[in-house]
């Protein structure tokens, strides 16, 4: 079976590598077209436009930076040239609305919409150590996931076509609102008196030794943010995404506010570049920690 | 050397029964004087007053329900009673404020002060696996550590005589923040047709698999919050002492403020004596997932 | 000149009324169209379509529920029916971001946008007491502002395509934010047993002494949220385009967020189509006095 | 009668002004005695400690800083040396705990207290123009009113012997959430291209044409914050007594904790003796309207 993959930037670029690893046959798509080379040298196909990379593909992955970029590079002229029966299966971090709408036109066009996000960051894409959520058709999910394991592990949440992108939202915002636990707990102890990294080596080997805990804590300590493994203005958006969906299915989620303001201001201050995690700055502003 | 232990609830039991197992002399007191028979028929000695207590004792250990409790108890009359260079070895959840006055006035009376809170549920006291979190004169620490190690394990947090009340502030905040935190994505998930359950399996076991993150998503899942582990009531009082250092220290902590609002309504609406985890009921309530 | 009005509601009907009794040439539409025979018999001309009635139309008047009415109603083939020249006055509560692509769009066509919003209830509307808040190029103003006289009072702010929707989202946002104010107020002094209809007469006749608390404080006194005057829905539309608005311009703003996510819950909770004060009734039930 | 006025700060000193030149009989006291100069000029008694002052006065008025200051200036000691049934009627912002346990004490010595908290700045106290807030006993407020009306006018809350003092913090909640309310519209207005001037003269004089819209909306635009009517270090302490107000009463307040917040950062950013209102300025730092 040909596989089309579109979308070549930091996390796709590990992604498809994997696949064409694995041996399998991918055709790549990416605006810019010179950084599909790498994937090119390993054995990939690429193609010049979307339409071009679909054609006969019986499974097509798209891992994209918005909705925006989702909707033009996979319009209605694209999913025509999917053979019929193929499968689209979204990987990107997109709005839940998006994704019902996909699956529904998808359906009246006779082809099939799986959702997919993934949680990782890119050097995991590369080891193939991503965690994959899926929601959507059974037999679809069944058809593809073979051909997603070489990528990482799969979490399987039911049939909705729009679910793993609600899955995908939760989890980034409870990973944004941990950054902004911890800068809160951080200027607390700080302010009183107590080393801070002291109290971070005690939560991140005791009650809160969780991964993302022990990430973003060091991020905080360390304070330089210029190296953005994923920056303020993503984050933004994803916490936009978050409180789309909580209006959408009509949940109140103070805390998700709080967060989402936290990312603004980071961008308003002139700190969208900047990894997430800059956000810690801000509240050591408010708490008197760093000049003005 | 003697030791003393004040306050035989439900934490300081097994605390106290640690040390008299590991062979050391400490006399028992609690305002209801029957709690302290198993200690007895463990060999503890019974005191009927705290100052009966702490007489010739080289260290006094406090495990008391709150601030009025250990002013009540450590009064200056009773601190008048301990042998001069005596250490006040304070174990239980207080103000930083009230512990900064009684390191002051232990100081003019020439007997010692040492912060040291703990964390861990009352299994984990009989068991012996808390973790301490000490802080204040050196000296008195290197002193006192010997006696501590039978109850758990010893976090040094620097010499200032409350710091370590921090701590146990800050980490009582961060635990009653996860429950929100947990509450809303759980929400949030639910109300977009995806199994909470999975939701939760996924995040507990990848980027969220610490035990406090465990521990709570299956209390919340559970809905049973009548066998309370730690009551709404007292982590009302916790998130308040959160909000008391906050305001001491100047530091804005916005989420402490929605997660002590969450416990007011949570005794307000009766569910004073249920587990802290009930705040995720409200959350339900405010997303339309169960009846008002 | 001939005058057109699109969008029959309970807003429109009083202002379309109002042009209509001042002597003027106006043809109006309303997808139900049996709505507009009141304005019929006063002597407007009723077209079938959008199309119908902007032809020949100097000035075309909207007043339509939301941004998805609007860009239903005047679509692109309606926009070319309207003279060359003519000018769209947007008076519907609108995104800020729709408002600049209706401008944008509407100018590669030739044709005008003036963005006139109003504040006001339907009695204000029928009496011509509306305050209309207009933005937009110098000129078209000056065009328009004789037919806006029997409407209201007009406001001027300045020649931002979208600058006096912002302006109704800003004043929309206080007067949601005084409901939730007046809440927590009246709660705080009950709980504390003080009669809050003392309280609420004595803020309203001194330091509060303006309409909007005095009406809100009124209904949420009163406590019957049955008969709306404006629903919790349309105030969770309309605080969702607040946010967005804040969001766009990169403006963090927590009592938003808070008030916003009210109404989502007063929706969830079943309340959708009672008045928006209803919310106060959320708040009661946080402070434990209303029973869940 | 004699009366006793203790604390001639800035507003004690136009209300006791008041009294003196109504012809009543004042002895005064203030801890820095200099202070009562002015007020000995126009005929009033200027006694050297606070028993001296109360010692023969049918109505002891107290006019202090804060809890600390009333406690330690109506001690146990000078408050037997009030007359048997004589009345404290207590004009500080004070918590309403303390107001609880001062009425208590006093009973049992067979002293009066009446809650009696008043809102205006310096200004309207000089000119007998304040809002007195009483609440306690009927007879004693009977007996008080008569010496109350040369400071201002009297507004009854019941029988409560704190119920005043709730009034006083819920009223000072509402104008601090104010400043708030109106600096997250300003900023958003401009950002969005809308001169805030425009926007705060037509919320000014429409909808919110109350005093405390028009004072403070004034007070943020003209940005000088160094001529402070009240500051922000006392209204965080305000802020701080409504939260314990909440907290004693069960009812949650997000909006209050938001406030308490900005007060916290504008002293820990060293802006305590600035006027309250400069927490605008940090709304506008998290909006990047001004360079950190």
């Amino acid at each position: 079976m040909k596989l089309a993959f579109l979308g070549i930037g930091q996390m796709g670029m590990g992604m498809a590598a994997r696949l064409v690893q694995a041996g399998l046959d991918v055709c790549v798509y990416n605006r810019t077209i010179e950084k599909c080379d790498p994937l090119k040298a390993m054995g990939a196909h690429v193609a010049a436009t979307p339409a071009e990379a679909v054609a006969d593909a019986g499974i097509v992955f798209t891992m994209l930076s918005d909705d925006a970029a989702l909707l033009a590079t996979m319009g209605r002229d694209t999913v025509k040239k999917m053979p019929s029966g193929a499968i689209h299966v979204s990987m990107s971090t997109i709005s839940a609305t998006l994704a019902e709408q996909m699956a529904h036109s998808h359906a009246k066009q006779g082809r099939a919409w799986l959702a997919c996000p993934v949680f990782g960051r890119p050097d995991a894409a590369a080891a193939g150590l991503l965690r994959l959520c899926i929601s959507g058709n059974r037999e679809h999910k069944e058809k593809v996931k073979p051909y997603l394991s070489p990528m990482g592990e799969v979490w399987d949440f039911g049939e909705s076509p729009s679910g793993a992108n609600v899955v995908k939202l939760a989890g980034n915002f409870m990973i944004g609102s941990i950054v902004e636990l911890l800068s809160e707990a951080f200027s607390l102890v700080e302010n009183s008196g107590v080393d801070r990294r002291e109290f971070s080596r005690f939560i991140s080997s005791t009650m809160f030794a969780a991964p993302v805990v022990q990430t973003y804590s060091q991020l905080i300590l360390d304070g330089n943010f210029d190296n953005a493994g994923f920056t303020a203005r993503l984050a933004a958006k994803d916490l936009g995404l978050v409180r789309d969906a909580a209006r959408q299915s009509l949940t109140p989620m103070p805390i998700a506010a709080i967060v989402e303001d936290r990312f603004l201001s980071a961008i308003a201050r002139g700190w969208g570049e900047k990894d997430m995690s800059v956000i810690s700055q801000a509240q050591r502003r408010d708490a008197g920690l760093t000049e003005d």
